[in-house]
């Protein structure tokens, strides 16, 4: 059956493939499952409906008949449990691709998104100039620890799964800092994951929706 | 095989269980499995030896065998997929536990642990009384639509989950800013979570890690 997932009408980062959708479609093109996408405004995310899909009004969402999901965590690995590339068949290896999915997004991500907020929402404040270095430490305390676990290797345990995929898109948001440039086997990693062709692919297909929702302006 | 978890060996909460290693003790309690516990101070936590098991330095670690594994959402579920008690029998009511588990960590956690930086870390900044207000705003916001979302239900889908242990002990770390208080069927779904038999065992025994390391200080 093919799933529907929901994706922003008019995205944020202007089809930059920074929007959580991504993991999704990256997800889905790596194992070859076509999908549909349902566009939703802001407005739209705080609607009954969409809240009944997901409690936190974001997107992106999953449905597949009967069943609805949200948070890419949960999606992706429902993506990667029901179809083979993304997960490997060794049980062990399988549970070290999963905590690799949690420490991309519970260790990782949340200071890179609190440099969103100390960049964007503060930006005004006065103390934003002296925030921003702490946040900024903590990540760099993050991006070293990763750099030294990653070492020479392409990807963080053997091959490609869809722990490098959370991982590799969680860095990705760290385009605009340059952050990443001070730890070459990690920019060399994110690059190493932006050449996959199913990367490309889903980069296109939402960098498509915001060239069309642009032009129709 | 008996599984072998790390801990604080001087745990900063004083024995509160709002370390990571109570979710891990509280889920094999859930499904009865027996372990160890290795102690660890601040300093061997930064050992080349604890950064092979945990490449980030933190707590808690689970090794069952050959296999290492680190981040509590990954063990957790681990031990859920292993053994009856965490998670449903049905597959799409599994994906949605599943899905409660990222939430929990993703979603509901960071703005709590970045209470905790603005309450224990930027204490002394001139700007903490400005910045703490937002930080609690963002967390107001998680909790009234998480509240929403459980409604009158005692558990978040259906019966008790591995992602009911994770929101639970998430939730539990709020427990100093009283912010609970102004959901109250939040406050009683922790409560119902805090009155488990598993979870009042795995409590004691952090308990009577901190009890013993005070007496023989």
């Amino acid at each position: 059956m093919k799933p529907t997932i929901t994706a922003f009408a008019n995205s944020p980062d202007r089809g930059r493939g920074l929007a959580r959708d991504m993991r999704v479609r990256w997800a889905l093109e790596e194992v070859g499952q076509p999908y549909d996408v349902r566009l939703v405004s802001f407005d739209a995310m705080k609607t009954p409906e969409h809240l009944a899909l997901h409690p936190f009004g974001q997107i992106p969402t999953y449905e597949e008949g009967d069943l609805a999901l949200f948070e890419t965590g949960s999606v992706v690995f429902h993506i990667a449990e029901r179809h083979k590339g993304l997960l490997p068949d060794d049980a062990d290896a399988r549970a070290r691709a999963v905590t690799w999915m949690f420490a991309a997004l519970s260790t990782m991500e949340p200071p890179i998104l609190d440099r969103e907020i100390a960049v964007l929402v503060e930006r005004d404040k006065s103390w934003s100039g002296e925030r921003l270095p702490l946040v900024d430490g903590r990540i760099r305390n993050r991006l070293g620890q990763l750099s030294t676990r990653l070492g020479t290797s392409d990807w963080l345990d053997g091959a490609f799964s869809a722990g490098d995929l959370m991982m590799v898109h969680v860095l990705r948001r760290l385009s605009s800092s340059r952050m990443l440039e001070d730890y070459p086997n990690l920019a060399a990693y994110v690059a190493r994951g932006e050449a996959r062709p199913a990367f490309k692919r889903a980069f296109a297909a939402q960098l498509a929706v915001f060239t069309a929702a642009a032009s129709g302006r």
